[in-house]
């Protein structure tokens, strides 16, 4: 995706080798109009799978999740991190273990509104080790429920979650693919290498 | 909204007589349709505020914010939890106190996306004890920006974080008010009583 990829040049910030911050448009601050085209273009990408839901995982990757939902008329769900008091007991529970933050989360979704009807297509805002995704999909096969493919915003090539899930036989669609952070500079992967 | 009103009546759950629960098209699943007229709503009645920044709290008052910055054609910012090893130092923080989950918990926003030159709308899901939108507001004096007002899905208006805005001189604007939830059952708050 074009726009975001010259977002990501000109925004993004390049904190190591491992690590790009898009903090300035999509997680914390956020771009409503260049988050509306990510949901566009996922929904262009998965128009004749009559997908049901959008899954999701709090926080960011919650406004792209909507905006996909949106363009292709059905329900987002977002798993939530931590049990409130107001949630029965009636999840899928998974884990997930995040990198940046250290730590070990429980996520959870009702089992209201996921079951082995649905059509699912998971959208998250980064992919790297793809523990997120993992999770996700853990939950999904819990449901029963059909992974239609996974929708990824900013997809780090060079860490192993894209092969992770690829070699599953799962469509992984990323709108930017990065191929290299090396000496604080984003190279995207070419296409043709994909 | 009268939209609102039906959903609420329709898939709301008065867990006790001080929660009610939305799960099914706000706070897990989320109905992106209703929540884009959330957001229509939010910006018609603060059209005319030249807002430069809606301001919100992950996790659920994302989606309504950023709907609402859409239409308004400015960024929403999310106010963030847990601090996360990539973001710096160079923060607004506050603390604000989940009765739901009991739990006190400090939030911030990056000074680099909210200063004394912003006009913002401060947008959330719910308005019970005015706690995070007291967090929100804290964050924004500390910025020394303009505080527009503040749009509130849901107010329980049987709890007192309304008039303590209110009394203030902040503007509030809840699409839904609600009076009461005693017996299990959802009373709506009079307009010609506001």
């Amino acid at each position: 995706m074009k726009h975001l990829e010259e977002k990501i040049l000109k925004e993004g910030l390049v904190l190591s080798d491992q690590v790009l911050k898009v903090d300035s448009f999509l997680n914390h601050q956020i771009d409503p109009f260049l988050v509306k085209e990510m949901g566009e273009e996922f929904a262009k990408r998965f128009q004749n799978e009559s997908i049901t839901k959008v899954l999701t995982l709090e926080s960011s990757g919650i406004a792209p999740a909507v905006m996909t939902a949106l363009e292709l008329k059905v329900p987002a769900i977002f798993a939530r991190k931590n049990k409130s008091l107001t949630l029965s007991e009636n999840v899928y529970l998974s884990e997930v273990y995040s990198f940046t933050k250290r730590e070990k989360s429980t996520i959870y979704v009702s089992k209201k509104y996921l079951n082995e009807s649905d059509r699912v297509l998971i959208i998250d805002d980064f992919l790297a080790n793809g523990q997120a995704a993992c999770a996700l999909l853990d939950i999904v096969k819990q449901a029963g429920a059909h992974l239609v493919g996974i929708g990824i915003v900013i997809e780090k090539a060079f860490q192993n979650g894209g092969s992770l899930l690829r070699k599953q036989n799962i469509r992984v669609e990323s709108l930017v693919r990065i191929q290299s952070l090396e000496n604080g500079k984003v190279r995207f992967h070419e296409e043709a290498l994909l």
